[in-house]
């Protein structure tokens, strides 16, 4: 497999992507914060101490997308041609779920822009309420899909 | 509670902290990378295509923390004393376990620095694996302990 | 005056705070958007293409007072304890108004915290709308007030 | 117009601008720092106690372009192919007016690069004087033109 | 020679590279950091207060990279397709020797972010000994080779 | 020696330095760049295709000193009280120095603030004149004098 590649100095690097051809590449990633039903509810009457929590939650995590170059140590500076976070109840647990969509045309992948934007929007849920609810746990975050790219589509299995 | 304290205007704002006592504060946080047994065999071996996984997570964790202010829209930038990750295998499941412990001398606590530090160093366990595995998944970030300030200690119950 | 402490050298430099007392300090600081009534309409439904271009805005304002010492080549870095954007209908003209207040305790001012805060609100108003009306402009921005330090309260002149 | 095309959840997004062609796109704008005619005469001698404030003004607006996307929550970010930066005494008025060429090649516009240079400018132009002049009014910032992009060309009005 | 096109203002300006083909660019920089022969030692045996020296130093180095944009004010933002950095012992001198090798598409040389990579290296090596040897000097840090763009490959003179 | 000290795990840390007094430090850094006559007397016209390669230099070394610790990963974020940078040609050499003074209150030293405000500046001055001369060497980047702090002043033996 892949690892036949690795390198003989096991130096970390930025992969080279130089030869890859630049095409059109999107992710999908997602993630909860679980949290009691009160905080729930304080949650989605999008009222709090510091505002609406699930609409600067979702502007995090959009400007988030962004830094992610800036925080994974590895990852490519990339332009993005778009960014959507959306945050809803979780169907059957006490907790919201974030949905993080992001696109590029680029010449590597943008599951990490995905993936950091779900993550930055869940630290920010937990930073909005926190003042009633320090037990909240941020969980399940994880890559829904991706298309475009040499490697081939990916989808989670269900 | 908290509550009856929300502004009468729904707006966000960086809470005002100007009359908090400046006392030493220190948080305590964690999450795991549930992975296939042999991504967790590959990471554990240090010895990836992008280097040594956990050594570059656990530094992308504490540069993470610094960059809480910048992340969270409305954290306070804070000075931070000192910074320290671990990641070591889960006790009882096919997983990595992320610990930050973060420590201030200041006006508000460090929860978030802590949880940005983790959440950090788990996206980059992810980036540095995910060539072999892109089913893993992050979870389990909470707060385990928090000292110093008005509102008290914190302590996850177990 | 103050210019009789120029620098024999005329290098830009960040002027040494060293020997000021750390005291509590404010500044509040305004501007306005003017534009077409139609946009101030679609404003003010705070239902746009890009979402709610006022609580976007505030949200932008505060994040960009984090941003001023890494904007403004000679500001001072300062942890700041409080900031607070405010977005509404000017009186008399067909404008928004920006209202930033922005606390520290520190050795310098927050003038330009309060000035960037406003600054970067306007500014998001601008991209949030600019879909539909590019002739907007950005003016009257200016500081309205500041408390605390040596040199003294200052307070615009009506 | 434009409107019709608003989403159905009002979110804030990053437009998603993946099917735009990638085509050369310039933006000027404009704005002005009104001061006191003693400021201005040493704004001009550029010779202040933090140094020739024009020079830095410009070199900050410069570096602020580049500042866009991570100043405005939904900016996307892009390469820029030129930025020019130019503050010159104001025709008629006791001020500086400062403006801002920027150019890219990119599936989307610089006009809010162009109006971020100059608001950093001037913002860095209040800072190197306002120890000698608080009262500075920061304002007229508008785009004069944009060319490129299938949305077609806008001259300011004049 | 290209001293003629000295523009008639004198401005600091991002040079438009606007009419540039974006063509594949690469650069080598290299720079040394000279210590006592017990710090070098102590340094090769990758375990210090702050960890491994030469696997933090290498991965900052990378991360430098990216950061060149933000740090020289009139370096055009460019997307990067590969950064490896090496740190190895100098042949003849009680030093390391820190070589970066950068590269990209664009329209514009990666020769800054070469050096940038270099020298964000050679300054996170001195922090990560500096508490064993404060007089550690960093040094012969310049650009060893480039390749791509209209004005020619270079490689130093040896 | 501060050897006995390290760490029984060999982990990279941001060392605790809560214990530590907040007191006055000030660090001293020197540095080179070394170019060919002529690129010399081009830059101490101050009038390159870049505009003034000393100004802007000297203000790059400035605002580098502020992105310290976001550069050099194990660095403490702190506030600063005082950024001076000054080139001058080198008394002996055909070269120009750069001398960075950087002071604040803090719990630990800024001798990395003062050399990354050198590096920084050293960068700059290469890439205002490399249209003209891309064999300049950076080097005798180094530590001249640091006073405050628990560890002692120090000053390079000359």
């Amino acid at each position: 497999g892949e690892l036949t590649h690795i390198g003989p100095d096991g130096r970390a690097r930025m992969v080279d992507v130089s030869a890859k051809a630049t095409t059109a590449r999107e992710a999908v990633a997602q993630g909860t914060v679980r949290m009691a039903p009160e905080t729930l509810k304080l949650a989605l009457s999008r009222d709090t101490k510091k505002g609406d929590p699930l609409g600067v939650a979702e502007l995090a995590g959009i400007m988030g997308a962004k830094k992610t170059a800036d925080l994974i140590p590895l990852c490519h500076p990339l332009p993005l041609t778009g960014v959507k976070v959306e945050i809803a109840p979780h169907e059957t647990e006490t907790a919201l779920t974030v949905t993080a969509r992001v696109k590029t045309a680029g010449q590597t992948g943008v599951e990490m822009e995905a993936l950091t934007a779900v993550s930055t929007a869940c630290l920010t849920l937990y930073d909005m309420l926190k003042a009633v609810d320090k037990a909240m746990v941020i969980g399940g975050i994880e890559l829904i899909e991706k298309t475009g790219g040499k490697s081939g589509d990916y989808r989670k299995n269900s």
